[in-house]
Formats: C-alpha cells, structure tokens, sequence
C-alpha cells in the first residue's frame, strides 16, 4: 500500500482518485476550493458529477503540509496554466522522496516545452523528485468514475519508473501500459485537442462525416509532422496517446475542446466568453507562434484554423483554399 | 473528356458517376438490375437515395458491350463477391485499352489477395488493360451525391497511373492524392469495417466511449501488426485509407458494418439474417482463418471477435478476458 498525495479537487482528480483508492492504496485529496473538499470527503463532487455516481468518502484537506506527508506519489491534478504555481508550492512542502505523476496537457506556461518535458527538466536535480510519469490516454473522467473500462498509458523515459505507475493503477477496468516515447506521447494528447476544435466547427455547420474524417486524417498529417519535428515516434501516433486519444475527444460531446468548436462554429468569438479550460486553444497558439509563423515546418490546417479562432477569418473560405491547393501525394 | 463505363448501378456507382459527369466526362452506367437502369437514366437512385437527390441523368444500358465500346476507364462498382464474374464478362467484351478502377474493397474471392492486388495479378498479362487504379478513403456515396467535401486516395504501385486518375476524379468537392503504397491502403481499408463491427457491439452494449477507444486504439495496434506482416507501410495507416476510413466506417451510422455490429450486439446471431453486403464478417473470417488460427501472427481482438460472432461466444467475457492479459508496454 502506498500513500498517494492528490493535488487537485477536479473531476480527474476525483477519477484517479477512485481507481486508486480501489486498489487499496491511501489517498489523501489536497485543494483550494472549500465546496469541493467538503463533498468529496461525503463521497460526491456535484461540479462534475451526479449525485447517483459512487464516489468514496476520500481523506482531504487544504493544507498542503499535511497532505504531502511521508507521501510516496504525488499526482497533479490541476489545468497546466496553475502547474507553475503548483509545482513551487509542493517543493518547498516535501519531506519524503516522491515520483511525480502528472494527468495535464498542454505546454508549461510561458514555456514552449511540454508539461511532462518541463517538468521533468524542473526535477532533474531535485533529489527529493525520484521521477516524472504522465498518465495519458483516452480517458473522460466522467467514465472511469464509473468503473467504464478504460486504457492509459503510464509514460516516462524511464521504463521503470512508468511500470511503477503502471502497477499502481492497473485494475480489472483500468488497464495501463508502459510508454517511454515521452515527446510522442504527449504531441498526440496536445495536438488531439486542436483538431477537436476543428472538428466541432464542422458539427456545427452541418459538414458530414466524410468532411470531417478529411479533416482529421489530414490533420493527423500535421499531428505526425510536428512529432518528428519535435522528437517523437511515428509508431506512437497509431495508439492509446495518439489515435486513440483523438477519438476520444474530437467524436465526443463530453470533451471541452469539441464543445468549444461547436459554440464557436455556432455562435463565432462569443464563445470565448466561456470560463471552461479549453487547452486546445492555447496549444494552437503556442503551436502557431512557435513553428507556423515563424515557418519552421509548414502546418496549413493550424494556419488555417488560428486565422478562424483568431483573427475572425471565414471558416468556409479557409476550409475550401485548403481544397484548393495543388493535388499531390498523400 | 474521358469515356468512363461504371459497371454496377448501386450508390457508389451513382456517387463516382456524378463527380465524373460534372468534370465533364461521358459516362455510361452499366448494370443488371434493369428498375435502377431506368431510374438513373432519369436522374434517380431511389433504392439508396432520396428524392430529393439530384443525380445526373446518366447514360445506362444492360448491353455490357456497348458499355464497353471504345472506353477509355473501367470503374468496377460491385461488391467483392460478384467481382470474379464480373471481371471475366469485361476482359471478354473490351474493344480498346483501358484503366481499370477498383473501388470495392475486401478480399477477392476464394482467395486470400485483397480485390486490387488480385486484380493487379490476373491483369499484368493482358495488353488490354494498362492498370488497376483503386479508389480509397473515408467516402459514404450517401454524401458524395450531395457534393460534400470528400477526400480519398488514388493508389496504384505506378505513380503515373494513380495521377492519371487523380485528375480524373479532381474537383472542387472530391479531392484526390495519389498513393502508392498499395498493400497498406488496402489493409487499412479492410481491417477497418472488422473494428467497425467491434465498435458497433461495443455501442449496442452501452459502452462508453473511454472503452470504444480504448479497443480501438488496441485494435489499430493489430491492424499495424497485419500491415507490415503484408508487407504495407506503417505511415499508410495514418493517412485518408488508414485511420480516416476508420473514422468514417467505425463512428458512423452510415456503415453498414457498424450497423450489422450494433445489431449483433442487440439480437446476436439474428443478425445474419439481414441481406445486406458488410464486407466486415468476410474479411474477419478471412484474416482469423489464414493467420490467427495457423498461429503466423498473434492478433487477440481478431481471435475474440471471431469467437464471439462466429462461434456465439460472450462478448463481454472476451472483453474482460482480453484486459486481463499481462500488463506490458504499449
């Protein structure tokens, strides 16, 4: 049994929370919003989920001292625009030797690296950082509360460190695979997210199925250019962190950055209005500024689709110039 | 202008023949099934579209030599099964040389060769036929006929010729790339209606779209073990014939390999009683009998579907006996 510091309040927290939990581990639950704590310790989180969905009574608290303990794992649980602020905290609070596991996506604020990679980086000389894993995976909180078999995988470069993570999670509806493509894995789970907000445009304006699988397997096109550009394997593209991650989250409704093309598509800037973590957004910005603009690798369909998010151009002329280009080889 | 004769007069002979009409081509459509004939010589297809529709009126006949004459491209619209027959009445009654075009997919009959490569094989003597183009990609003819942005591949082992039809095809709605890695396009384009079956029973069962990846994702890890061990290319996979077919055919209520899954999943084995073409069940059969069963590669969702559709095995049994393997890297 192993103590595991949760460091969030969140609908994924309250997930993962529960598969370890479930696995006989002691969970301890650390956060900021009072209303969320009180909950989770009667064995709800109403924000995120129905009062029907079985939660259990979990130990929480919001002194960060107390949570972090003589504790064994610490699992970040918080959007990446807070991991800075986060991180610091946690640090400073240490007083055993920990394996961080991380379950955001993006990129590490004001950075161009993504969160594992900075984090990783950020540890590498922290004795008391044993290592970083990232939980990746097509996995809506919303399912694995509710025992809905579900496959991740426990990501690191250090393949000990990830079967570690592995273990620790695995049961008999959460399946976990050891992944040490650290770059690949998590393009695939920040890339997925842009090419939702594309596709929940196309919802929304009515394109069929045949429109939007052409998005997609030419978004994939970019997905695959801007992992070799970055470092990241082609092979991890085709599973749980790549593919699978994007169906999960550009064919379904529980998925934010969808919901955010949909109300875009229908309703245009108004949706920014929105207070919902819409990751892919700045991961299309970061993207764009980073190697789009400054032409590094050429990615028409986030040019495209930042000049529609962010400079109010016709989605439909955009869609059709990206048609017309010349015809060429897959 | 190019002649083209489309031998079949069901909704993929109808969806071809009218992006092949409106880039100006004379098209003549060749069939059996004399109520069709007459249907789309008046700008109708009714047994699979809508009034509503607006289908050139085509040039038909029943008189496959007239069809044929002086022809420049032979588009074979039929299902895999009548393929044999049909190729052998052509190859007897052309009068010029021609490009044969393939868009069915699946195995050729009796044989273990997918339709294109059989087709390559008993054509490379005949002087007649200068080549086999296919078409693949994610395309419902059901949104083809309505001119909806539609993108697929041209794939030939000669890049001439897959270019040749590339530009055929071309337009402004129905975007062409070419293609040559042949093996993999249609491996892709086959292993995909098995998953969509997969995913149809998954759906029937009130699965969640975190298990609906997540056997994807596995799946497509099986797909890419049968790709390279035909000898296709791992990047193929990514592309319009690999993951966006999939996307078209496993999520789509289009597809009727989804639907026959959806309805297995429901009703079991009374679902072979519908008369419909779904080219899934073969292919399954087709790859479990010549590889899985002689032990050449190990493919267990293939192994568990089989057993559950063909031998009445529980499906949630094989699920949970599947995630119950040893843990191991992705």
């Amino acid at each position: 049994m192993a103590k595991i510091t949760i460091i969030g309040s969140g609908a994924m927290a309250s997930a993962c929370g529960k598969v370890l939990f479930n696995n006989n581990h002691e969970v301890i639950i650390y956060g900021v919003n009072q209303q969320e704590l009180k909950e989770l310790s009667m064995g709800m989180n109403l924000k995120f989920f129905s009062k029907q969905t079985k939660i259990p009574k979990f130990n929480t608290t919001s002194d960060l001292k107390l949570a972090l303990d003589k504790t064994d794992y610490v699992l970040l649980a918080v959007p990446s625009k807070f991991m800075n602020q986060v991180y610091n905290q946690i640090i400073t609070n240490l007083n055993s030797d920990v394996i961080l596991i991380n379950v955001a996506k993006g990129f590490y604020p004001g950075t161009t690296l993504p969160l594992h990679s900075a984090l990783e980086k950020m540890t590498e000389d922290n004795p008391k950082i044993k290592g970083v894993v990232s939980l990746i995976g097509p996995s809506h909180a919303e399912e694995i509360i509710k025992d809905c078999i579900t496959l991740v995988c426990s990501v690191s470069r250090d393949l000990e460190l990830a079967q570690n993570v592995q273990s620790l999670f695995s049961n008999s509806y959460f399946r976990v695979y050891s992944q040490t493509d650290v770059i690949g894995a998590q393009i695939g789970s920040i890339f997925k997210n842009i090419l939702a907000i594309a596709n929940g445009i196309l919802d929304a304006k009515n394109y069929g199925i045949n429109t939007k699988a052409a998005l997609i397997s030419r978004g994939i096109g970019e997905m695959k250019k801007y992992t070799l550009y970055s470092g990241g394997k082609l092979e991890t593209l085709l599973g749980l962190t790549g593919i699978g991650d994007l169906i999960v989250t550009a064919f379904s409704r529980y998925s934010r950055n969808f919901n955010f093309g949909y109300d875009f598509g229908k309703n245009g800037i108004k949706a920014f209005e929105t207070s919902m973590t819409v990751e892919g957004l700045t991961a299309l910005k970061d993207i764009y500024e980073n190697v789009v603009s400054k032409k590094v690798i050429e990615l028409p369909i986030i040019e495209a689709l930042y000049n529609v998010v962010y400079k109010n151009r016709n989605f439909d002329k955009m869609l059709s110039k990206l048609l017309t280009r010349e015809l060429k080889s897959e």
